[in-house]
């Protein structure tokens, strides 16, 4: 059987993300807007503070007033958060100011209620300031924070809690965020059964739709679980023949070369016909994840990963959830990886970039250090889920000892 | 006005987190696990791999036959994935197998097919291996990933894609989370309106209610936002008067000691009657965030916050979420702090911890360094959008000069 020379991973991730799709802008409340990505820039519909607010909880006073320590002043009014003093201070007036509350007009210095003794809280009273204060201390002019027209958020960014808190500030009730790419996820073989379903004693519980749905939810997509294809040409078939309605389809299985590999098989044109899969079949220069497929049917582009849970996983890492930022305009540039400290020597690597599954934690010194499992095996996921991150090894990377600095790939929250 | 000393932070969300109720489980699907907080251990109900399984795409042959290279041996069968040979291989027998594909009886080694001219794809062809192999290569034992009973994720863990794949792969179709905690919310003050409504020149768009709800939703909980009250004892009362529901209730404003400042008085059990709130009135030595209720009314937890917006966002990271994680029964520990070089210096600090916005980012000699923004005033949400981290400086800290390491709370996901 021939092969193709094996394509490095970075080539692979490129051509991947220049097929994606970018998603359409829908308009939701702010309040649902939490890990969504901007379609538009949030434009302030309002100046904050509108007008000038006190800071402090006090009198609005005039500063030439307060020049000599004690100075007794008279209570003219209040201006509570929310209401205001509609006249302008004259000559010794004192108005009473609370957090928030509008600094009236003539009134240029905040005194903070701890350094006032007042005969009374009713107007009228005779309030004595105690100390000498800072000309337009504790006020916050207006335009402080933002002003109507200034732009707020910018499109492409994934909302989060203080996002969300200064859009409302700026009276942006509606937001326009990219639509959630819709992606499909299909499981190939006769080896692999759905949780709680019968299974017999030669069979695998399925897992890789599982961790993929989670893996797209977690990275902004909204996952649609296809089900199970048989390995065979009709089965797989049966889930193409009527639209299926996604942004990407994703299956898992059947993509390498052997005899039961039936993907490609099954998807060709000679074989499914003129709407099957414009082909560009790839083996990549990584480990776990050689064997991969990529391609468009009817329109949609398809990737085709391996069927061992880890290579998914890490084929998840380093394709699907990039794919979902690019598809929502979002960046794509970060991708969590730092540099950590070998705990323990690794050999030469092949021609095969590998991401080897390891825990990394702080030691004393306040160092990052990294350990790798001992065993890789791409089928084994129980160590998957107790790393914390994957060391990044470049095609033939040097062996390295203890304290060798390399690249890994830390993972975050819901992945 | 007396006031009662400052309480440090740790003390205040020691005491904050003792009271906070664990929340019961109840069962969900493995597939919307993701961001559930796990309320029991994960046993397997399955051994992985269930048999000895090929690895690899090739034939499975009994070692001892092919001790001379080349070899020729006759193909007697195929064991595809999910599929069995069901004889046990005699003398110079091999059995076609292809990955995940369960090794006959009497087999104990693969060859893989790149080492292997096979004269068809048919029984009773004739295989000549041209390759010596080491005994037992590409076998996966019965049991390799792990056993029925053992042990998958720990109660209290904060299910990730990657768990969701290891549960399903462990025939976990059903798993106990614990409930989400509900959260009430409640603005209050006569200053602010909701986005979008009609406001007056002196008034505030709210959006406490909103970033809260979203910090809620990402640190786990469930959110109900009772809307605004006005600054009047009776408006606040009326949200009261029926079950709330909640696991915690959460008020913003009106929590300080000025004259609006009315939340502890409208609940007051003097005020309120017998149902009202057991008040601990507390000041924080924090900044921003010093004016603070914690209390019960009717046996819930009620956290009053300022109404600042940067003090509820800073009091929802300091106290909220690890509450909700509390409630969750996950580790509260990480607090996602690190330690950072300082860019700029710093004056000393008074007796208030602060938490002061920042910019932290790895610099070309690859140290994180970390810069804040000069304006720190608690009502301005932009700089708390721009910043990526809170620099937190501890009561009294001495003044720093640049270069000084200093701890920051990186924002995390969501927040």
């Amino acid at each position: 059987m021939k092969t193709k020379p094996l394509m490095k991973v970075d080539e692979a991730r490129s051509r991947i993300l220049a097929s994606m799709p970018l998603m359409p802008g829908e308009e939701i409340s702010i309040i649902n807007g939490l890990g969504r990505v901007t379609h538009s820039d949030i434009i302030s519909r309002r100046t904050q503070p509108p007008v000038a607010l006190s800071s402090m909880d006090g009198y609005a006073v005039r500063f030439s007033d307060v020049q000599k320590i004690p100075t007794k002043l008279i209570r003219v009014g209040s201006a509570p958060a929310g209401g205001a003093y509609s006249n302008t201070l004259n000559d010794n007036d004192a108005v009473r100011i609370f957090t928030g509350g509008p600094v009236p007009d003539g009134a240029d210095t905040i005194i903070i209620q701890e350094n006032v003794k007042a005969e009374s809280e009713n107007d009228g009273a005779t309030i004595i300031v105690n100390k000498k204060p800072i000309k337009g201390q504790y006020i916050r002019s207006a335009g402080l924070d933002f002003q109507e027209g200034e732009l707020g958020i910018k499109a492409g960014r994934k909302l989060t809690a203080r996002d969300i808190g200064l859009a409302a500030a700026m009276n942006v009730a509606w937001v326009s965020v990219r639509r959630r790419p819709k992606v499909a996820i299909l499981a190939t073989g006769d080896e692999i059964v759905r949780p709680g379903d019968n299974i017999n004693p030669h069979q695998i519980v399925s897992s890789n739709s599982y961790t993929l749905a989670a893996l797209i939810k977690a990275a902004g997509g909204e996952p649609i679980i296809l089900g199970i294809a048989p390995d065979t040409i009709e089965g797989i078939q049966s889930f193409f023949e009527t639209r299926i309605g996604a942004d990407l389809i994703i299956t898992t299985g059947g993509a390498s070369v052997g005899q039961h590999d039936l993907v490609q098989k099954a998807l060709a044109k000679d074989t499914f016909g003129a709407s099957g899969l414009d082909i560009d079949f790839w083996r990549i220069a990584m480990r776990p994840g050689k064997p991969m497929i990529f391609g468009r049917i009817n329109d949609t582009p398809m990737l085709g990963l391996p069927g061992n849970p880890v290579s998914t996983m890490v084929c998840g890492l380093i394709f699907v959830k990039p794919a979902i930022r690019k598809m929502l305009g979002a960046d794509i540039t970060n991708d969590n990886t730092t540099k950590a400290s070998l705990l323990e020597a690794l050999p030469e690597n092949d021609e095969r970039q590998d991401y080897v599954r390891a825990i990394y934690f702080i030691n004393d010194a306040g160092s990052k250090v990294v350990k790798a499992f001992d065993r890789q095996d791409s089928s084994m996921m129980k160590f998957l889920t107790h790393s914390n991150c994957l060391i990044i090894r470049p095609p033939f990377d040097r062996s390295h000892i203890v304290g060798d600095e390399v690249e890994i790939l830390e993972f975050e929250e819901g992945f």
